[in-house]
């Protein structure tokens, strides 16, 4: 019998009717002959509210004892999960983290995950269980409750499904699946049947809301293959895989839009060798993280260095990069927080010429002004004036023709 | 240093500021000079949430999967109790009881210690830590998540005192001590400093709001001295411990009241050998707890046989004894509810005698009839008329001058 993970998110969990929902769902797949590993998160907004409360008694609380309180949230979730299978006939066993032996290194609150001992679930399932399982969070080999951090419960399906050695590792969402551009932006984006590990990395934005970029590199690394699905509605979803020969016929795969970040500007920076790298080592000791980074040289002597951070890191970074600029003896720093980055993402890219001048084209035929240019093998970044975002990924979409037919 | 330890009930950690209190006193018997292990139940009501959560997904739950349910409770306490404690300076860390090794039965929902492996809670005493558990739950040799019943936090506080060898187990709760007779029945009532075990479990129905009878008789067994003090208030509280000199020169501890309980009749049982052991083989295997049981053979060939059962159980009761009855050639089965429950305890009564002519005449003086009497060593039970039950506590609390002098 095939074995499939799933996961199911907080939001396709969030009160008792949902519950049942998954409940049928999933009793409905073993049913058709399945073996079924089903990955939990905590209901709704259960992390979020435990957060707040743990913030009324101490405003940084101690990381430890942040999983020991938020670890309950899955576990809760989990239980109650059992219970409405068992309402409907099935055998249904429920598992912390820590139960299963997801074993994982010791940094509470952004866990790693080590190792996993298959031993009680396999038992488990060998019993004729559906086994449920309590996501992001196992435990050090000292016996430590952990969390593995945002995006965790993803993680921990897409790592059981890995050394279960699972046909597919199934993630449910409250999305039909991922598109070629944000369907509020265009209405004619078009849901992808498949797309490749490195094209949802580099389509963040599209996929931030779906998965979690972590779970997506494991899966990369390890080759399990997710499919992510809407928890309510049938249908296929979009099945995240290792690249092939269909995908590259495919040029551009998708659209997205980045509207949180903000481009700062040093001007007049010396043109001397280890500049930029003391600017930068600033950011990075004051854990900012830098996106785009451009440097043209226009003058003999000097020239104007820009990168895009978060919005919500702008001020820390201003202060930081005024201090650098005074240091390196530059002459002075400004921002514009008024930007949009629109990427273009597909690795029939790198087989394909003219992708870069038909995205620039698109562009010039709206008069849209592109800012920035930054690009890797298989995404072309531009950043534009922020008004005209919305109206610069509707033109490359069509462009493309990546619309519904 | 000496070892405490300490148990703080749901309502003691009801909300952030009464967690903060809790806290608050911890700390300062820490800076006392002590050692501390705290043992905390779930945040107020959470328990009895999660039950009525359970029940709307399945009316009758799996018990493996309500501990697991169950057991978050204790955890959120631990971790927020650990946060307030950080926040003041202190040490602190918090584990479940799977965590610090509480390893009981695969009875769920009512499982029974077995063993308490103490090397993680000595480790983190040692490094400095006052040490937060999880009231309430442990694990089965298996891994399997299980919790300890109602009473289950005391009933943790007790056994780490046993196995920790600790000076004392002091049970927070939101009364001074317990009294020699409830309170708002006799307004004179006089907190007790001191009582035994015995007594205490005698006195059910002035303990029991106080402290699990189960409890009680693993400190009996294990000889260890349980305090129990007001969380919020000041003061010594009473202190249960075996017997001494100094308790058995008071005859008489206190007067209990019990409202709760119905009697059924059996009238006319046939007057032959093992009668009596069959209807309450009946009642024993319907799983109804029977307190009082009295036959008075006044005819040759059959008997009067009277029972209280708890009200709850009578609809039940009263099903069971009719079929019992017909069984046995018994002539018909009448109840009353209308009936209370007085009990004089105390250990001098064993040295002491004259207590029950003493305790019916103070019940004469009022004309409170006595409708049925049993004894044990050191306590009398009657049941009078329900209307008259506080009027016989008040009778006989004045009789023994039990009040405030």
């Amino acid at each position: 019998m095939k074995l499939i993970v799933q996961k199911y998110g907080g939001s396709s969990v969030a009160d008792v009717a949902r519950i049942e929902r998954v409940a049928k769902r999933i009793v409905a797949r073993k049913r058709r002959g399945f073996r079924l590993v089903v990955v939990v998160s905590a209901l709704g907004d259960t992390t979020d509210e435990l957060i707040a409360l743990a913030r009324k008694i101490c405003p940084e609380p101690e990381e430890r004892e942040m999983d020991m309180l938020l670890s309950t949230g899955e576990q809760v979730s989990v239980a109650l999960l059992a219970m409405a299978i068992h309402r409907l006939g099935e055998k249904a066993v429920s598992f912390t983290g820590p139960q299963v032996g997801i074993i994982t290194d010791q940094f509470h609150t952004k866990a790693r995950i080590l190792d996993i001992n298959t031993e009680r679930i396999r038992k488990a399932l060998g019993q004729g269980n559906i086994v449920i399982v309590a996501g992001f969070q196992g435990k050090t080999l000292g016996g430590e409750i952990t969390t593995l951090g945002r995006g965790g419960s993803d993680l921990t399906a897409v790592a059981l499904a890995k050394v279960l050695k699972a046909k597919a590792c199934e993630i449910y969402t409250d999305v039909d699946g991922i598109y070629t551009a944000d369907p509020r932006i265009c209405p004619d984006a078009r849901k992808l049947d498949q797309v490749s590990y490195d094209e949802i990395l580099e389509l963040a934005s599209l996929g931030a809301k779906v998965m979690h970029s972590r779970s997506v590199e494991v899966g990369k690394k390890f080759n399990v293959p997710i499919r992510v699905l809407h928890s309510r509605r049938n249908g296929e979803g979009t099945l995240i895989t290792k690249e092939n020969r269909k995908m590259e016929e495919v040029v551009v795969s998708g659209v997205a839009l980045n509207e949180e970040e903000a481009k700062v500007t040093i001007f007049k920076v010396p043109d001397r060798p280890g500049v930029a790298a003391k600017v930068f080592k600033r950011l990075a000791d004051a854990n900012i993280n830098v996106d785009m980074i451009i440097q043209n040289k226009t003058e003999t002597k000097s020239t104007d260095l820009s990168f895009t951070v978060s919005k919500s890191d702008l001020p820390k970074t201003l202060r930081v990069v005024r201090e650098a600029a005074r240091a390196v003896g530059a002459a002075h720093v400004g921002c514009d927080e008024n930007i949009a980055k629109v990427s273009v993402v597909g690795v029939g890219m790198r087989s394909h010429s003219g992708v870069a001048s038909k995205t620039f084209g698109a562009l010039a035929k709206r008069k849209i002004n592109i800012e920035m240019i930054s690009t890797s093998e298989i995404k072309i970044s531009c950043v534009v004036d922020g008004k005209k975002g919305k109206e610069a990924v509707r033109a490359i979409h069509k462009e493309f023709g990546l619309g519904k037919k």
